[in-house]
């Protein structure tokens, strides 16, 4: 932690992520021990100060996690372990909670502890004192085995309104036993700003340590609530990406962060990565597996959406008469609702990427620009699909071999006893350069077993293929209502040991969808590896 | 309006509704007329002082609309018309907008006009003399001929920090034509609260009639800034339903009454009409043909749901300990998600809400918990699942039914065509009290055709069956990183018009997980309706 600097102008804020903690405890979220380890990587790449990875030890997944991330070479996040203070009547040494956050390897952990008279009198049942012990034991056990402790004071605020003694004595605890910040935490999410804003005021020059600010959004003011606490001096801010969390979730970071630095004068994270944030919640949606709101502030896909006639024509002439932000600065773009004109730059910026050269082809851009509209509005995304979406613009500048024709496949899946998942098997018909194969499979469901009959028949023609392993596959129906009627997207993630790579499939008809986007795989395998590496 | 009252304790707050108006402008709402004379009656019933119906003659449906909302008879709305300030160079008498205003009918008009110096130079290019002409005219024109005229000064905020003087010469000249509230407008939605508080502060000695706040939620702050508005003495709030509006939406009326009322002492609408907070919300939600938010403030399905064991225990003990409003002030209630983290707590509280008694009934308690945490192993979860998880308790208790054997089902994809989705068609074979069905059917996708051919199958027994629909179907790749050969959570959302009931499934194959979700939603109807209301 840097040092408290109380309100300087362009103070550096310190900006700690709780999606993999709060976020997974969202009700309807569930990462995989994978998702986090991309979940981690990303938000490091962004440029989170600290990442809290979990409760190592709570269960196997966040054990195995714990295990995989301290191994990862991160460029700046760090990465902590979630905790308790000690349980009553056993030492630190001794807790089993805090000994799992030695084992997992961080060099930084953050203690939850009691600080409302409340929660210490109802919940925990022991004795003021004991509770204050507890925090003292934990922390100082802690801050001599590693580099950096934080000290997450639950209920702060609750506490601080029925009994501000016992809550301040908490803090100052806290502060003794060497914690390198207290975080101030709304954990009912009830507070309105203004109260909240006194209380910081109150508090601030009663500890020297650095504070912090974890708010929930159980009253819609979780954001202000954070904005509140630093121009009251906190300085690390607890959040997670798109505000995932419990009940009605926490601060929302893709809306606190460039409020802050667009703002507030407030600079958390350079401004070239400001520009990915858009990207960075869409990727964290993507694999949590929720529809990304389209309304959310900053990053929505409605955020710069303009409609009416007249805002549009104002809007053109100057940005600024309907826009509060450029949505360039957070990686969003302006929307024509009517007649949408945006996005060539977008492109540029790709086929740059892919190391494909537009310029002087203006029709090939012109064309993929067209193609990709079209596609988006069929529901195809490209922002998990990069694969796909080269393959599109390879297309386009007629650099898109085809490598095999579909004659025909069929699959069948079929059931016999109640308890019996059904057999599954397909058959694929295949044409390269003239000669057919027809060949058969089964697998673990539908999809399988027609991912295992198409790369049987084509391992014929490319062994290449062999290597090519499916790592994820996401289904997403999309939004429309009509039960299992609509439309569905698929996105796999393919690898073959060197790297990994995604596509993307839609269609109403899941086995459809599946089919283009491992189809999509294959050929993006070839694409980059005409020839086969081994024998054939 | 009544009269301002500066900062008296229990001020009642003026509430404006423009979910009409501004939440249908949003991108992806087009409420009918229908649809309007509906949530215009239930704004009404609810308690709503000003109901914004739209702009008279600026499409056939609002003219339509309005030609029947003037012949309701409301309790205590009024209806209010919008409109721009008269065009530059006519006479307010003679300007189309406010001749519609008239014929509308209403008693009370809400006119918009320009405040920020940029819009008059740029957008309607006309001298600063001319834009304050315009806002007397147009309103004492219209307060001659009606009960009450608004001015919304449009982007008051950024005009007021680019040019103050301007500004407050434009809400000067409204007061002089005799507006009766002058609605401060946050139009591009980038104001933090701080700066906000500050200009209301310093405006609010300068003009005599009652202030409004009018805020967008850009930047995720529109609930924090009516509030903070309103602590400076603003009366008047302007808001939408569940924050309906362009691009981010508008201040949510659903989040600003409850805090207000129920934080601020401020109240707003009678007791028992917050009490149907959520009822309206939801209501709203159904007619704009929007999927209800479920992380929302006071009214989401989740806002008051329980996870870890921990938080349900002490909730159960005290619900302060982890809510920070009673849920049924709004109208919603506790939930306690069942998950692998809940403990007994979580199912004793679980069978009373179905209405299952467990006391004495300690063996099957503990069933109940090993068998699911037995699911849970495998991946089922029951916090989007209730229906199943009320199928797993009533079975554990005796008392599910068995209503049909399956004996046996094909489902079958075939393509034969590149560019053509594969067709997809199954068969279903089930027995009833010994009789059998065989029957078949198409589908859009192998699910659809399976949904269809075993409804078709059941239907000739249960009858009942027929007002059954699939309302969402979502598939869930659970973790294990082994591709297409992972397993799948299907979960399905039924209805029958009368009420939602979900369900789940789990397999390595797609069609199996699927097949499980639908026949729990099929067994929970015929649970709920054993007997058919029609004839067979």
């Amino acid at each position: 932690m840097k040092k408290r600097k109380g309100s300087s102008r362009a103070r550096r804020i310190v900006l700690y992520d709780s999606t993999l903690r709060e976020g997974d405890q969202s009700a309807h979220i569930n990462f995989s021990k994978e998702d986090k380890l991309r979940i981690l990587e990303k938000l490091d790449d962004f440029g989170m100060d600290y990442v809290e990875g979990g409760w190592p030890g709570a269960n196997p997944k966040d054990t195995a996690f714990f295990q995989e991330a301290v191994r990862l070479n991160l460029k700046q996040a760090k990465l902590t372990a979630f905790g308790m203070t000690r349980r009553p009547e056993v030492t630190a040494s001794r807790d089993p909670g805090i000994r799992t956050i030695l084992r997992s390897g961080v060099r930084v952990a953050t203690l939850v502890g009691k600080t409302w008279d409340l929660h210490v009198k109802e919940a925990l049942r022991v004795s003021y004192e004991e509770n204050l012990r507890m925090i003292r034991d934990s922390i100082s056990f802690l801050k001599e085995r590693l580099e950096e402790v934080f000290f997450d004071a639950e209920h702060f605020f609750d506490g601080y309104m029925a009994n501000p003694e016992h809550t301040l004595r908490c803090i100052q605890a806290a502060e003794e036993a060497g914690a390198d910040c207290i975080i101030l935490c709304d954990t009912n999410g009830g507070m309105i700003p203004s109260r909240l804003r006194q209380i910081v005021r109150e508090v601030f020059p009663l500890v020297k340590v650095p504070l912090g600010i974890h708010a929930h959004n159980d009253s819609d003011l979780a954001v202000a609530n954070s904005l509140a606490a630093v121009q009251e001096g906190a300085v690390q801010i607890q959040g997670t990406i798109n505000g995932y969390g419990e009940r009605c979730g926490n601060a929302n970071l893709c809306s606190v962060i460039p409020s802050l630095q667009l703002k507030m004068n407030m600079p958390c994270v350079p401004k070239e990565k400001l520009r990915t944030l858009r990207e960075c919640s869409r990727f964290v949606a993507e694999l949590a597996n929720q529809i990304p709101d389209r309304q959310r502030p900053y990053v929505g896909e409605n955020a710069f959406s303009h409609k009416g006639g007249i805002h549009v024509s104002a809007v053109t002439k100057n940005p600024r008469t309907y826009e509060h932000i450029p949505p360039e600065a957070v990686g969003n773009q302006r929307r024509f609702l009517v007649s949408d004109v945006s996005g060539k730059s977008t492109i540029g910026e790709k086929a740059k990427q892919f190391g494909l050269d537009l310029k002087g082809k203006k029709g090939a851009a012109q064309e993929i620009m067209d193609t990709m509209k079209d596609m988006e509005k069929k529901g195809y995304r490209y922002e998990g699909a990069d694969a796909s979406f080269e393959l599109l613009m390879k297309k386009a500048l007629g650099k898109r071999p085809k490598f095999f024709n579909l004659v025909g496949f069929r699959v069948m899946d079929e059931k016999r006893e109640e308890r019996e998942p059904p057999y599954s098997e397909a058959t694929v018909m295949i044409e390269v350069d003239g000669k057919v194969e027809h060949t058969a499979a089964e697998g673990e469901g539908p999809v399988n077993a027609l991912d295992n009959a198409l790369r049987k028949a084509l391992e014929k023609f490319y062994p290449q293929l062999r290597s090519v392993r499916l790592v994820d596959y996401k289904v997403r129906v999309l939004p429309s209502g009509e039960g299992t009627g609509s439309h569905v997207r698929v996105l796999i993630q393919s690898g073959d040991g060197k790297r990994e790579w995604s596509t993307v499939g839609v269609s109403y008809n899941i086995i459809e969808a599946s089919w283009q986007a491992l189809v999509d795989a294959v050929e993006y395998k070839l694409l980059m590896e005409p020839k086969s590496s081994r024998k054939a």
